[in-house]
């Protein structure tokens, strides 16, 4: 039996006592690991350290060792992230429908933990503990496999982690790190044993991901959000929204990568915003239209992710090409219109086909934390289970309780018993 | 461009116009259907009759013959089936969350179709129908792929349905037939296209599906369904659940394989349920210990579906023993406990992992129907997405909405404005 197996095994095995855990006792736990990271982070920076050192000494790039770097602030920022896990509601025991069925025969669908959780992510160390424990809050176990750049960081934050809570009364085995890529090729193939994988990293790595998994990903492999400013749009709030969802932060997945603007104002409102975007230094890449009016290089292709200072520009005929653009290219994750006309911006939230529609805001506001989730698990681009932001009820699911006082179903399919399914009030409800 | 393509790309074109209709649009389409096929019936009974001599020729088994007749019972109840559909409630645009993030920044869940759904059943020319109509409800576009020995019987029933739609007002390329084994493993590569696959059919068949595709899969292999007769049930209700969840109906995947006793009770137990399923002939396979109660065979796998009068007897020694071998043995359908203890009862349907956890009850009961749901698109074994028994709810996912007016994120990371997240009381909620 491989490690990833048996790691598997005990993860499952853990994970039917975690089903049972209360609200508290996984609370305490939280509080336990949030206590022995703060008095363990001097052994902590010493091992972020000994990978700072590896990444210099093979001359990672300085943007990659600033994420890798896990000083006593994110130390700090990360134990605040727990105690803001502690701070939210149960996911789990909710009752989401009941109906009485029949006399003495009640059926209840209740919000219980998915079960293993597989979770793989890049360099940054903060990932490890925030996905750990928002995964602990939802009464999964899970498997964990950090970037090989941050193996001390993620070593010594894996053990204290499962030192801690097992000390707290979780059961053993319900979190394992896992060190190799052999192991994570493993871990793919284990849909017996793992339910979710929950995928964090670069557009390239969650593909793979995708690809190579016979188990349900939840994650976003890309971010081509939109903005379109429509025939009604205000100019000015068009400069203002355009300006903010590409250069409020260009590196995350919900800045804008594209800009559509109606034929019939763009040579009156393309120009303000071309303006103010390289006054922020974003170069422009547009089509044959756009360059007629505002000089800029030639775009190369629709569906390009820049997460960078660069923005596609496209000219559009009307609202029916901007949505048709925007299904053909886009990535389902974030588009905007800019309209003050509310029949268009209702066409244009309906007919697109994101996770986030939005009028007349920023793309830079679908955030699970903006919206008020109060966690984000991470943004899904499917349509299946989670779409959008993903807060903790994205890490669990249901199952049906039926209390029953002895009924056959040859009493209901012979007509001697009839179903009356009558709504019962939810308890503890969602 | 190869047929399943454009038929794929025509359905995701569509979808997008199917996105928007109303209720009272889809049921008038519903309405079409349904009075096109009543109109039609000779017609399909006619190719259906090609279907069943080809049948016989090629010595079809009398069981799989009699899936494949569509007759004109079968034909009215499938109408019957669709005006069932049109009661239901509208599953697209409910509001599921609503929040005031601030003030003119309002956020809303709404419910919306999945998009493209491709499914592939085997005989059965109803489920065709059913599915389809299914899918229209909840305004999804669909590929569809029926059993090859139904080819004429689908054929007809594909256009009917394609052209009465059509012609009252739903898209072209809603609706499309495929007709080829290869056409499938085609569209199980079609993840840009595809949105979900519901496979329907025997285990084998299902299995095949979700190896083989890169597309979610909604649908269960199989069904290993225990009864758990606790030291505390009562005896005569052991019997009568027994019976009931053994032979109410052998072949349908809620009924039970696996009988568990508790060890203290088996020696009184045990022999009044073995004669009460013998009286119905049903041959038992035993472990060790329950051949030394009752005579019968040895049981070879705890992991079989028999799906016939045939079932598995287990002495546990222990509750614990039982959920470990439900958990370690079971396909996580439905799994029973009889018992008087409550407190054994809820550990028992908190601690199997089982879409259906039932307590003194049969586990035929269940099932979409039983359940209320007024409709059944399937039952899944899987925790993502659906869960259990699955009504319309499952053909539809979710956006996100955000109405605003004119906000940029920077005035928020700037301390300039501050988020409220008030709940909004739910229009058209759920």
């Amino acid at each position: 039996m491989s490690e990833v197996y048996a790691s598997a095994d005990a993860a499952r095995t853990a994970s039917f006592t975690m089903a049972g855990l209360s609200q508290d006792e996984k609370n305490r736990a939280l509080e336990a690991i949030a206590a022995a990271i703060f008095d363990r982070r001097t052994n902590i920076i010493e091992e972020n350290s000994k990978d700072l050192f590896d990444a210099e000494v093979s001359g990672l790039s300085m943007p990659l060792r600033k994420r890798l770097l896990f000083d006593e602030s994110k130390i700090l920022a990360s134990i605040e992230g727990i105690r803001s896990i502690i701070s939210l509601a149960d996911p789990v025991g909710r009752q989401l429908l009941a109906t009485e069925m029949d006399e003495g025969l009640s059926l209840y669908r209740v919000s219980c933990p998915i079960g293993v959780i597989g979770i793989i992510f890049e360099s940054r160390p903060d990932a490890l503990v925030q996905i750990a424990t928002l995964c602990l809050k939802a009464g999964n176990a899970v498997l964990l496999k950090g970037g090989s750049e941050a193996s001390h960081t993620n070593r010594i934050l894996a053990d204290i982690i499962s030192a801690a809570s097992i000390e707290a009364g979780m059961p053993a085995g319900w979190i394992s790190l896992l060190e190799s890529r052999s192991q994570v090729e493993e871990m793919l193939t284990l849909d017996a044993y793992i339910d979710l994988i929950i995928p964090r990293g670069s557009n390239a790595f969650v593909q793979y991901i995708m690809q190579h998994s016979s188990i349900p990903v939840l994650g976003h492999a890309d971010g081509v959000c939109h903005v379109y400013v429509h025939e009604k749009a205000d100019p000015a709030m068009a400069v203002r929204l355009t300006v903010d969802s590409k250069t409020q932060y260009v590196a995350v997945c919900n800045a804008a990568e594209t800009l559509l603007i109606d034929e019939s104002i763009a040579s009156d409102v393309l120009p303000l915003i071309a303006r103010a975007l390289e006054d922020r230094h974003v170069i422009l890449h547009g089509c044959k239209k756009s360059q007629a009016i505002w000089p800029m290089k030639n775009v190369d292709d629709w569906h390009h992710e820049y997460l960078d200072y660069e923005m596609s520009v496209h000219i559009v005929a009307d609202e029916d090409a901007a949505i048709a653009h925007i299904n053909r290219y886009g990535s389902g994750h974030t588009d905007a219109i800019i309209t003050s006309d509310k029949e268009a911006a209702l066409l244009f939230m309906q007919a697109v086909d994101s996770g986030n529609v939005l009028w007349n805001c920023s793309t830079r506001f679908s955030d699970g934390f903006k919206y008020g989730f109060g966690a984000e698990v991470g943004i899904s681009t499917s349509k299946i289970h989670a779409r959008g932001p993903v807060g903790l009820e994205g890490l669990v699911t249901y199952k049906y309780k039926l209390f029953g006082s002895g009924q056959t179903v040859d009493e209901y399919a012979s007509g001697k018993k009839h179903f009356t399914h009558r709504p019962i009030p939810l308890v503890n409800g969602k």
